[in-house]
């Protein structure tokens, strides 16, 4: 496994793989890497002949009153989980190595923003947009992997992809949680002992709403109600949102049928946790 | 030579020319070839194995009340052309093909865009680098061609292309001109028969400049009076703008020095006319 911290020696390094025709899977991560990104490696590496992880916390998606400081980090821990998983390179490049100097050209997302994690985050996604651009460039690869769990962030690349005619193809993989069904996620370090304990009545308010649609409810108000008392009766955390939506469209729904994501987050004192469930009709 | 006029085809032809490892010439236009376009044909065959011209008048880069329906189309003849410069593949996609549906993802271009051409046409680069983008990928050329007469469209592409590490090359070609030292356009053929007479005065004003500051002028200012002078007398043509600016970062100098650029717009009748001198220190 190799790590490399300049643009100039990865353009070398995927420049070889690529004259050896090797296909190229790539994991795109801020790093502090936890089971969810070990199964998009895992998947990374059964599907391509190379393996690409990069690590690097992006600041330009980082509103001026977000965590890009307290960010976790863990570098030394994140080579091991790469090294255990089979990656080739890691791109762990700096902040002034990925923006020299001020970006000439501005990406805007204007569709697929608007709800969700969007509302709450304005410029969130063209931060996303604008590195996802510049590291699908630089590693060339054939599929690039995004956990479920952001399903906005699918969502957004998706479009991305199709509209600007990426040459690759995204590959959507599922949460992983932990046995009590709270999702992995870099941020439930931040939960204190007992908003630990809370915190997988998101999935299960989640998994309610599953049930109540099987049951025949159709209205997202009535759905999103159940969902907002279960999580303010037993946890301590504050709803940002609780949203039904059309799925990957995310366009607003007034009855739920066909394709929808059930989508959440919750701010609990030092951490906002999302979680979602997405039914797709067969 | 192949004629492919869909997306889907494009990729399998440039996923098959990709497998034989072969380097890829692109040369984007609006097609109506010229002897300028054949330059840069000629260019992108000696230095690589396989030549893209793509032929597609891309309406979102022109603004509402410009000329994107009387802009002069003639495929027929393209093909000739491009048969005879060796051209390999001709994309030559439909609006809607390229357009399936709105874009999710707008493009901005931010800087290098508010002198010159890009004064009067707000809006007009970042069509231009929404399209390059879209056929940059499409096209995975090892290197892209373009003729210094859009000398600031060689400083915009130039920076979209740094930003977000496309895997490519510019290559800059040096404009082409009549004998009587007029450049070629798509456009000069909506000159009148007077007006084309004179036009060939907006180079004569440039290279008078070029002698002036040969001479010691070094005030920006006063070359700008002398060619407004110039073609004001010889000509009937209005003037957009004159200016001279750094090169390649298009801002404004106070002293002639170092890499500029002198460049001019003229409005005739039915036709806008753009030209420039570079000078770089060896």
């Amino acid at each position: 496994m190799r790590v490399i911290t300049t643009v100039s020696e990865l353009k070398s390094a995927i420049k070889a793989e690529k004259a050896q025709h090797k296909t190229i899977g790539f994991v795109p991560t801020m790093g502090y890497l936890h089971e969810g990104h070990r199964a998009l490696l895992k998947r990374a590496r059964q599907e391509n002949q190379m393996v690409v992880l990069s690590v690097f916390v992006n600041p330009i998606q980082f509103g001026p009153n977000e965590d890009f400081e307290a960010y976790p980090r863990d570098f030394e821990q994140d080579q091991k989980t790469a090294s255990e998983e089979g990656v080739d390179i890691i791109f762990h490049p700096s902040v002034s190595e990925m923006y020299p100097h001020e970006l000439s050209v501005g990406m805007t997302v204007n569709k697929r923003t608007d709800v969700l994690c969007g509302e709450s985050r304005p410029g969130h996604f063209d931060g996303v947009a604008t590195v996802l651009t510049k590291l699908f460039h630089l590693v060339q690869p054939d599929r690039a992997y995004f956990g479920k769990k952001d399903a906005q962030q699918v969502a957004v690349v998706d479009g991305l992809v199709n509209d600007f005619n990426f040459p690759l193809q995204i590959v959507p993989v599922d949460t992983v949680r932990e046995q009590d069904g709270l999702a992995k996620s870099s941020r439930n370090v931040y939960l204190t002992e007992k908003e630990r304990l809370e915190a997988p009545i998101l999935y299960k308010s989640l998994l309610m709403a599953v049930e109540m649609i099987k049951s025949g409810e159709v209205n997202p108000e009535r759905i999103i109600q159940e969902i907002t008392d279960k999580i303010h009766t037993e946890t301590s955390g504050q709803i940002d949102y609780v949203s039904i939506l059309a799925y990957p469209n995310l366009e607003k729904i007034d009855v739920v049928e066909g394709n929808y994501i059930i989508a959440l987050a919750v701010k609990f004192s030092k951490a906002r946790l999302i979680d979602n469930v997405i039914i797709v009709e067969e």
